[in-house]
């Protein structure tokens, strides 16, 4: 099956503006790793594509973990003497320690300050912390605010509960040609944070929608977790479906103004390895490839020896390498239109790949068959060939064995994957090539 | 078997000279794929060794090919209308469109200029232009005569013929100790162009000449075809041989000013390609080694999925990467005799180390054997050891544990492979040694 | 087996002094492959280890070797015309040509400078010179002497023996856990020579002492022999013990100012050979590794090929490249207590990851453990957790499936072995890892 997936017959500044849309839509959400902020959340993506919603119960046991209570907030403040509200919740969620518990009390300057978190080097903005595992309160203040609190008595209130529910995932299966399935994750924890990871439920979001409308050889599978006890909940629960993942990837940070970073998986030299590498380096602009570390995002857990499932990481600029990282500055100016379109592209460019990396038998192996009586020399596809297609043309039947996929092929010739792609579905139409049935899943 | 290949006894500025002549002499004649002119070649050749003529008819099939009507031409010109030759196939046989149908008709200059080539980028000279599998008629002039031509009514004569008959190739086989074979191809084919290729034919010829007068290991084969439909003919008639080719070298662009450039087999880690690389390597001067591309010489088909057999291509300046490539001016001129002789003595550095390319066993494996006692460590084979001789008898005696051919010895110890031989035929006088019998083919 | 190998508890510089103390102890001695000198040294090294002697008869074969007749000295000198001694044996036994027969003789100048040898390039210095294998007699002089010698008749006089005896040499094994050695061998055949090799024997002395007072996984086998006779000697009457050999070092050249330098055991890949390594790249100080080489010290007899043993050489500055090697300047100015210290340091820190190398198993595979339920996130070992402890923790749970030593997940993990050593021996304690069978050997 020949599938072609690209932007050609696409808006793409329409597509821009959608999924920076949705992220200003999601932005004033209050997630975290349970509650109804991550329902709402689920709620607007369900208006682009089916999600199914998954509902956990609190006390699961998941692998050494087990689901926490769930959370929820309604309001925050922190008064001064005069009555005045100093810190308020309602103003940016981000003023709350993630996993807050309810509190309403006065106390004063020195005993609150235990409980105040900031950045004395970026005076103006608001950190983002969480305290999931440890039953506690606090805030999270610009610096300079803190700073300038007089001593005195001050009103802390928290209007919160951390009870029994349970903890809520979204997830979508596009069901392709084979079971084989990829694997998109994007953790939906995170509160008012644009580029981690709202810039990354967007591009899964409308790569869902993409692709639901192609007839596909793979199987999609698109989940949306809280980070960390997200995915060792979904594995927990479908571990009997992880040996169907042949490729998969975490998206996050993919909206800012840096370059492509891809993190490979555990394995290193998996197809999506080789792949993403590939896409990457046939880019005009510059990029990063990293090896596989035990520390980042749900990669983790995919990657951890009992699964070690090939499934790396394609980000822009690396989560903890940019000052706005967990800040109120990661907001609505720090996310481009421009960049999610960017990242899109090439997520769909490693998808092309992977659909299409077929291996090749050349049915004509002994000596170079005559493409000229084939009309191949002068024209490929319709369209007039260039001296790199006719290039093309001559490695994937050179290395059409049986023992070379296109991605191999592209490699060691050092064209780019969709030249030799092209080259291929030339030579396969004129009977010079067909698909190994090995290379097609069953 | 000790063999020896040096050119320590022959005269090389002799050996230059006979090489150039040889070109000289075959420079005017004019060859094509068919045709009287590669008989007449070959027949000049069988002045120096003893080749087989072989014919295949017209309209053989050889795989996705057939075997084309031969090609012969008598004369051709181009009058202008004073009745003056323009053009003169007499002053160059690279004046007509290689395999050009017959004609004689007047025409107007526009419809003229339809079928003629010129290069507006070297004015001065005319390109090598063919038409093998289109038929149709040409003419290749300088640039400058071109642009010069006024209008009027041109007379175009050929006097050529395209019809039945067949594809002619040389075939010479030295047989050696064992049946395996080394196979040296060149191509034929082309008009008056010397360093492409009538200094591969040279080259060939002379080394012919050189091995039948040796006792050698292998069988060498050489060949005498027209590119392409040649080696796909050869190989279409001895596909039951090709089992028996262990190593093989396209010889090609030998006789320029330019460095030794080696392009790796498909293989890439094939015997020849690493034997090759040592050489290169050890010689005084700059050389280049290029992985296997599947475009280039008869190494396209023998390197095809279906043989995949391990041979490389040897030459000077690689085809198409210097100016004077297929144009007037790759004449008598741009071939030297020193370069034929550099080339000549790197091939044969090649063919000693594959003769000599052994894997010894070390009869004495347990710590190092006493090389006092025995004499070594003062002389060897005769002479006055140097320490790079002590440290080749240490290291040869160190990896001679079955695993390591003395190639593999050289490359580890950074030692040439003559160096590295002459200790291990030290080594073996002195019943240190033996050779393993896995070694040697039968 | 948690085995911790530092020097945490030691007093280095007193150990720096006792080692130095030793060598000073041992220079005046004039040892040789055999003979009284190597008796007296040996009984010196017995004062600090319960070393063993073994003498092995001349004219016992030992593979290709025969042990020679015993050497020793009493007196050597020259005497001028005026009966003036200008060579004393009593002043240097670097004097003497080791193994020089003995003689007593009047002979003009002309007939002595046969048997005179100098440095001319150092004209202070007394080369350092033997003639095992080949009966004779000399002495060795500054070359600033030699060339002050007026004519005249000379007395010469050697009081020396050749004679059948035996070849002698010490050895202790301090069995471990396991019958698996590590062998430490060091060359004691050299004469007033401090670097090369009473640093060596020092080292290997106090090595010995301190690991003796350590429960210890592996056995260590100690031999202080003399070099290439003294190694083959010991591997012919031990020939069935190498199996048991699974690691090894020559010492020597341990205590000049220069940085430490690895030559890699014929294996290339051996665990010694990349725990040495790991080792040599985590010191803040420069050093150098280099390839095996078949020339050397005994480590050229336990890698012939047909031992192939992973014995390594660790050095400082390596023999023959340093001016004072093998001349009366290396004397007790040349080497250092300070060298001396760090050079055993770095043996024991090999020594440590050889004994920690264990492969462990993660017994919570399927995704991250929840750590911070253990504590493990604040504290490790009873001290508070750094980052690079956290990381070192999900680096060793994540490759801990069986197939990856702690050696492999440090160099996977760019973090020092003991880094990645304290994390493994906390998540163990806390039940998350288990040792793997088969990487204990029996």
């Amino acid at each position: 099956m020949t599938v072609d997936l690209d932007t050609k017959s696409m808006d793409m500044s329409c597509l821009g503006l959608e999924m920076y849309s949705l992220i200003g839509e999601l932005y004033p959400i209050c997630r975290s790793i349970t509650g109804n902020g991550v329902r709402k959340t689920l709620q607007i993506i369900q208006k682009h594509i089916p999600l199914e919603i998954h509902e956990v119960p609190t006390d699961t046991s998941v692998f050494d973990w087990t689901v926490p209570k769930e959370w929820n907030i309604r309001d925050a403040y922190i008064k001064d003497e005069t009555g005045k509200k100093i810190i308020d919740f309602q103003e940016s969620n981000l003023h709350i320690l993630n996993y807050s518990i309810p509190i309403h009390k006065k106390m004063p300057l020195a005993q609150l300050k235990e409980h105040l978190f900031s950045m004395p080097d970026q005076p103006d903005w608001i950190p983002y912390r969480t305290s999931y595992y440890k039953e506690t309160w606090g805030f999270c203040l610009p610096d300079r605010i803190l700073k300038s609190l007089p001593e005195g008595e001050y009103e802390v209130y928290i209007d919160s509960s951390l009870e029994p529910g349970s903890l809520t995932y979204g997830e979508l299966l596009l069901p392709g040609e084979t079971t084989d399935e990829v694997l998109l994750c994007c953790h939906s924890c995170h509160p008012s944070l644009c580029n981690d990871n709202l810039s990354g439920i967007a591009l899964v979001t409308f790569l869902a929608k993409y692709l639901s409308q192609k007839p596909l050889r793979y199987s999609y599978r698109f989940i949306f977790i809280p980070g960390t006890i997200g995915s060792i909940t979904w594995l927990s629960l479908n571990e009997h479906r992880v040996s169907s993942i042949k490729h998969g990837l975490t998206v996050s940070n993919v909206g800012d103004s840096g370059h492509l970073t891809y993190k490979k998986s555990r394995r290193g030299t998996a197809e999506i390895d080789r792949v993403v590498s590939h896409v990457l380096k046939n880019l005009p602009q510059e990029y990063t490839i990293s090896d596989f570390s035990p520390y980042g995002y749900d990669e983790r857990q995919f990657c951890s020896p009992g699964f070690n499932l090939p499934v790396g990481s394609l980000t822009r600029t690396p989560f903890g390498t940019y000052p706005e990282y967990h800040t109120s500055a990661d907001n609505l100016d720090f996310v481009q239109a421009s960049a999610l379109v960017n990242s899109f592209e090439t997520y769909l460019t490693v998808i092309d790949v992977l659909e299409n990396n077929h291996t090749y038998l050349n049915t004509n192996p002994k000596c170079e068959p005559q493409l000229g009586k084939r009309g191949l020399y002068s024209t490929m596809g319709g369209k007039q060939t260039t001296p790199e297609d006719r290039m093309a043309m001559l490695w994937v039947l050179n290395l059409s064995d049986g023992g070379h996929t296109l991605l191999d092929i592209a490699e060691r010739s050092n064209l780019n994957f969709s030249t030799i792609k092209n080259a291929a579905f030339a030579l396969a139409n004129s009977g010079l090539l067909k698909v190994c049935l090995s290379s097609v899943s069953t």
